[in-house]
């Protein structure tokens, strides 16, 4: 038999992507609150969580942290990240699994500006960050030399959904912005556009745990910045969904931003300390799958 | 009419420091779950913060941010250190409230190893800790240059309680350690008691905060690591307890400790990088005060 891995999130964008990796060497194991999920508990619910099994797993993958959309209910959201996240490092410690992978944000480091590696110091800002750094730090205690720990940062992750239809992470540029070229035909910028992000498959998400699972010699608490290959501005990433939504439409596509004056040049510049963990995963590639998905006249993706 | 200052936690060790010297060159308000509060709300409850008006103060000093004793249910306490600390900013920034100071603590910088300033790296590790952290963090994005905030980073305060049958922090080892001495005889320590803690006078810190809102130029946000005149391990700490015991009981007096090997000498250091926030307050001086108060053969403090 293979070894086991245990997910959470698993119909989530990182944790299918983790799901359909490890699954070609591991059982694959998920934990969500209904089925089919190998396990039924709710992270927010450390009741249900006291109540799993997870004797004999690897390492469990823990890809159902808060998303920004949690925040509507921002005491839900910081039961999640807080009671939930302790409630499970502690079960899967006392169960011996060996492993922990938490799914952290860049937003720990604070503002996106400058070079922002994994020396940087921890500076959250939005309840979305101190939710995350939060989780980290819980799983960071608890780490010992024989329960190891990693949290993964990235910055803004692409992939394409599992299942459009359940689909909800829209806000998220890039979804909203293919969406909104191909049915629109014009993507409406909410500022100037000057901000860099860095963009990351979630396929380069699940080979970066790979990896870091793989290696024998490991710290007990692990962060890692999982980059990509692209950083670009959030114009310039509009401007590609526009000229993709075009080629597969045939229709103009415009980009609009508010009237003003352009801030200055954005300088954030995500890097990791660690090039291996550096993914492969082509931006442009995902947008042309993306548009061509969303090019379906009878359907709106909501 | 001198200005206003608010302070949250006037009966507790610090916030009645804050409230002594501040009530010498201004009004001082006070926000408390009863009379004789002049405001009444609740900071774990954001609703009754959210009713307070607290226009035409020049401060809120924030002292009721929550104690390791407040652990003893989580959820109350993340729930007033993030939901009651984003109300109390929020309303105190939209009154127009000039300057923010939170009590925080040492331990948001992790373990207490090594030499500590305020360019260290923060790594809360305890719930506690995390919590302090994340206060500090909703306080620190909410800061413009019209309200500008501060984080008071003390380890270990001492004090004389402002009224010690309402006093009930007897777990610091400050009045513990007094109390165990003259009371019982014996100090027990529960380790072998050779990590260092610096200990700093609430009095210390009610100053440190007054040098700061005296300051006209300063940073919107600033960490303020108060650091007291004694460092000491908490072994040589309970025999300056006992000596000071002895003396004033005449009788004899013990520490114990856990059989064992002594660990490696700790290095921890607590320091700032502004050496006007180092206190003055005399350690030994409050051994003695707080060992003959605790010298009453017919009242026992619990």
């Amino acid at each position: 038999m293979p070894e086991t891995i245990i997910v959470t999130g698993a119909h989530g964008l990182i944790g299918s992507a983790v799901c359909r990796l490890f699954a070609k060497t591991y059982t694959v194991s998920t934990i969500g609150r209904r089925a089919p999920a190998n396990m039924i508990a709710d992270i927010a619910d450390p009741a249900t969580i006291e109540r799993l099994d997870l004797t004999g797993a690897k390492c469990l993958i823990h890809c159902a942290g808060i998303v920004d959309e949690d925040f509507s209910n921002p005491a839900r959201a910081f039961r999640q990240a807080i009671e939930g996240m302790a409630a499970l490092v502690r079960r899967a410690k006392q169960d011996g699994v060996r492993r922990f992978v938490y799914i952290s944000s860049a937003h720990v480091y604070g503002p996106f500006a400058g070079e922002i590696d994994e020396n940087s110091r921890p500076n959250p800002l939005h309840d979305y960050a101190i939710a995350h750094f939060a989780s980290e730090q819980i799983l960071r205690r608890a780490t010992t030399d024989e329960f190891i720990g990693c949290a993964i940062r990235p910055c803004a992750v692409f992939g394409i959904p599992a299942d459009l239809d359940r689909f909800r992470r829209w806000a998220l540029i890039p979804f909203g912005f293919p969406r909104a070229a191909v049915h629109d035909g014009v993507i409406g910028l909410a500022s100037r556009g000057l901000q860099r992000r860095n963009f990351i498959g979630s396929d380069d998400i699940a080979r970066a745990i790979s990896l870091w699972l793989e290696q024998e010699q490991v710290a007990r608490f692990t962060g890692i910045n999982a980059v990509g290959q692209t950083s670009m501005t959030v114009l310039d990433f509009a401007n590609m969904c526009a000229a993709s939504a075009e080629r597969i439409t045939g229709r103009a596509t415009r980009v609009t931003r508010p009237d003003g004056v352009d801030p200055a040049p954005d300088n954030f510049d995500y890097r990791t300390i660690d090039p291996r963990f550096v993914g492969h995963s082509s931006l442009p590639d995902f947008v042309d799958r993306m548009c061509a998905l969303m090019h379906t006249p009878d359907r709106q993706f909501q």
